[in-house]
């Protein structure tokens, strides 16, 4: 059995990382740590998972004694404590936003902090590094919106059908974390849509950055806050540069993505749902419309906690342990 | 194998039913009908099973050929095939309030139909009717506001604690079905809490004789509308007859259900919550505060397609054919 | 003109407040104060009041200068400024719950403070108040739970209907207030129905004290959150002491209220929906159905930041300065 | 006093005509129409009008006898009254798509109908119109979407800032109307995000048609239905042509829309919410942020029944009966 250690385990990512990881039949939970519930069995915090014996510890990197960890931690904290997590010889899936950047300026710039622990990482999308995954000792989760928009976006950029790419994302609440702020009380975000961060949310840059690797589109992202509480639907608005067709994209995406045991790419007339994804580490695309400006329309749906956060995480960790990728991550989505 | 047919499987309970039995390790699905949806695959009713190809037929039930039925069919639809499915040798889960009264004047008065095909069905509650099942030819799956219901009253009228006992139950608007009308419209649902058959709803009869087996208590049912896509809230008050402790109603109920693998008895203080059933074939029962009035509370929460309708049924079919009753639809709630 | 100034204006209650003062053509906003927002537009906190030129002041109560103040401020906190206020001769409508009760103890018991300045007010529910407040130098603005409950239960309670009466609440979110908690993080309350405080909520001896000088029904009072922005549904049950028909209650209500100008007393069938009042001080009774157990369901449906809040404070100024009691408080609910 | 009919009242934009007219104090409504609920009390549908002593009737046009009349009426449907309307001298404010167009092809193209009575109408949008509209006998009123695309895109246009406009739009579901579908069922469209018609929606043609007569920008859009009752919030990226800043780009929207009584261009960093404008007839224009790749978001925030339907309505007949043109649709947006 592989040991296994959750750093952080109180929050919305930690609670479906113990969802993933309860039922998974090669490893053992040997932490789940919290500082704040220390000594609580799980299931007071999320009441879900009432079945389980578990319960939170108040612990050191050194005093977790894994094979693998998953920091759930907050952007920032998460540098002050991986690398001494791989000193003591445990891989590490670092769900915040710390090591996913390959230049540290855009991170420190975007983020406001100076990094303190670059280390070498990994970026854990399995469709575009499985294999670097494989051998990693930290893989760097992606962010929420990146992974819905990444995953729409790369057949265009790497066929170099589009200069430029507007990124129009809409999510639910859940991506803003466990604790209550102004934007997530219930009368505010109820029956609203909030733009947000309009040209200045941080992970319109780790969009881009590694999406330049495949070519050389100009991504503008917009973040919005809907009344939904999980899923992220994605839709993205590419200004072709030749005239192709709607199936022509479509074949290209299903190429694209031919064999990806979590990426379903939608029939002709098919639009993502987000109910379709809910609980589920899928990805659905679809649209591929076309209209008279040469403007196509592409959209994705993921979860945000389990795409876009924690089943990512576990296919990350399923890779790194050379077992079978959607082991404990198949689960269906929950519709309606 | 045992072979599985689902007879109406378009709509939200087929839809539940599917997402259970497709990953069934004991069971092969042989047949899923739908007049309306013949050829399709599944997916395009159902997005969330995209990685499923089976395809709605439009079959005869001697064309099922199946060793188990599930009739996900309307009230009254029900009684028209099940005496030809078990003609045929197949036992029956059904789904709809055919053959859940024993007393057929009840049903005929509360469903408005003359029952044209009576025959004998146990009531498929596992937690009252367990050794039943396992010999039955008709299970008759109860319906949702029952099983959070009977569940959450049950205790109390067993140790006839009071008289009059009020169910005010609120349900997610997917226990309407799959059809569109006025009441499951968004503008008119969303933001709202609607009381309804205030004092006619028909589960009203089927909650009280079920109860009636076990104590002389008298049920008084309200049901709600609420802007929740699963789950049903059952709020009881019962009025008590003697001057008792929360600690000792609490201990009656955790020995009543003792050993119950989906009733869970939550901890002084605790109230249930929706999303701790979310998806999930869980009862979660809590509450037990006595007022100045000698007035217990007692909550229960469910989700009302799983196992308020779904999950309960493959319950059933697990007790039918000796399989270990959890299997399939252990999976943990969605929370958040 | 009428001098009125608003102490805590920033929060829900206060915006409401500047929403029916703004256009109120017989009064003159003379002050709005948050220690918060301090020289701050209002439109900056309540985005919808974009034309108006009101700032925030940070304010003493002898600061004020008005004729007569609302006082939208904490429990606890509103009786260390309602005596200073009306020492300078300001008349007040006191929002908090620090003068609702006849009975110190009563309020220091379940509100858990020291009353430090106990004053003679009147509580200002104008269907049982009207006179008294006309002449009230104090009047202490009701709970919103006990708005809807005392206006659904009266009728049975003054003609001694029933012994026992279930008042079963159902409220949106905005009654929590402004400020984020877990109980009202969008995640945590979408989707869901929570029974709180089921059997120990500070309404309920609010209503319970207001009923008793009507007659001797005992009421149990429990509370729920659902995912509503505003709103509060009252189911009532009542237990009749004799027969009598739906008929006969509808009557008895229909004279009890006949005149007021924000009580509608439904037709028979009908059931108050939350849009009817969204927005708006009505106040919508209706259901009157009686069930085999001679239980009588009466539902009431209100805005709980207008007749449970704001419009219902406004009401109780027009009274003190003899203004049309409707004036400025008349508008339509938001239907859808 | 102006009298004036209503034809289709029963739908929400009749609901909210009423709304605005019961209360408008220089008109008199002579005829609310409805087949379906004729001689019923306007209040059995609308039972938030329930002070109103106004019955539906089933009228033809040379029976209602009114100055002015309102056509609420599907597309299609509006074309075969409003001539004769007209030649019984009654001036006319069409809500449906039949006179929006100035090329009858683009109509006919998109709504899928020969246009079999072909008028000279102008188009209701106050902002770009109001002269015109003052004198016209029959005024097309703009779609929901069209209204808060043209207001937030027109400065872009008029003073050609860019080239392509992308219009994503997020609808509340009202927008669908009073019927129920599959699109507009509790379960399918809550806790969701639907992009739909992604590059064929008829608002499309018409947004493209109206800007065209400012300037050459080419707008593509899109459309999203939200788990929203009201209010469109319209998410607009400009790729921008020269190096502009955001303080140039919001001196031009405060210049272009100064003295309009209702849009409102907000502060720096302020974004639209659509509960400042729900219930209210405002269109809130914030953003005005630019990318590294020029590109320009604006967004607005209109409620599709008020600004986007009905409110507009009364404004234009407002201006074609000399009125104040705030007259009865000054009310304030229900915030939270």
């Amino acid at each position: 059995m592989i040991k296994v250690g959750i750093v952080g385990a109180s929050g919305y990512t930690g609670g479906e990382l113990l969802r993933f990881l309860i039922n998974h039949p090669e490893i053992e939970i040997v932490a789940a740590t919290s500082r704040k519930f220390d000594g609580e069995p799980i299931y007071k915090v999320h009441p879900h998972l009432r079945n389980s014996e578990i319960k939170f510890e108040n612990l050191n990197p050194d005093e977790i004694g894994a094979d693998v960890v998953f920091t759930a931690t907050p952007h920032g904290a998460s540098m002050k404590i991986v690398p001494e997590l791989i000193e003591n010889n445990m891989r590490v899936v670092d769900l915040s936003g710390d090591y996913r950047f390959d230049n540290i300026k855009t991170y420190e710039k975007w983020y406001g902090y100076e990094h303190i622990n670059p280390i070498k990482a990994v970026y854990g999308l399995p469709e575009i590094n499985r294999e670097l995954i494989k051998d990693a000792d930290l893989v760097a989760n992606p962010g929420c919106y990146p992974t819905g928009a990444i995953l729409a976006c790369l057949p265009i950029v790497a066929e170099n059908l589009a200069k430029n790419i507007v990124v129009d994302s809409k999510s639910g609440v859940s991506g803003a974390g466990v604790k209550p702020t102004d934007a997530t009380h219930y009368p505010n975000c109820s029956d609203s849509v909030s733009p947000y961060a309009v040209t200045t949310h941080r992970h319109g840059p780790e969009i881009q950055e590694k999406l330049s690797k495949f070519g050389d589109s100009k991504v503008s992202f917009t973040p919005h806050l809907v009344p939904v509480i999980r899923g992220i639907m994605t839709t993205t608005h590419s200004f072709l540069l030749e005239d192709v067709s709607t199936e022509y994209v479509q074949d290209i995406y299903k190429e694209f993505y031919d064999g990806e045991p979590f990426v379903k790419i939608l029939d002709k007339g098919e639009i993502p749902r987000l109910s379709s994804v809910r609980g589920s580490n899928n990805c659905y695309i679809g649209g591929f419309e076309i209209d008279e400006n040469n403007r196509l329309v592409v959209a994705s749906a993921i979860d945000n906690l389990v795409k876009g956060a924690s089943g990512q995480a576990v296919h990350n960790m399923n890779l790194m342990f050379d077992l079978p990728e959607t082991l404990s991550i198949d689960m269906i989505g929950l519709h309606p």
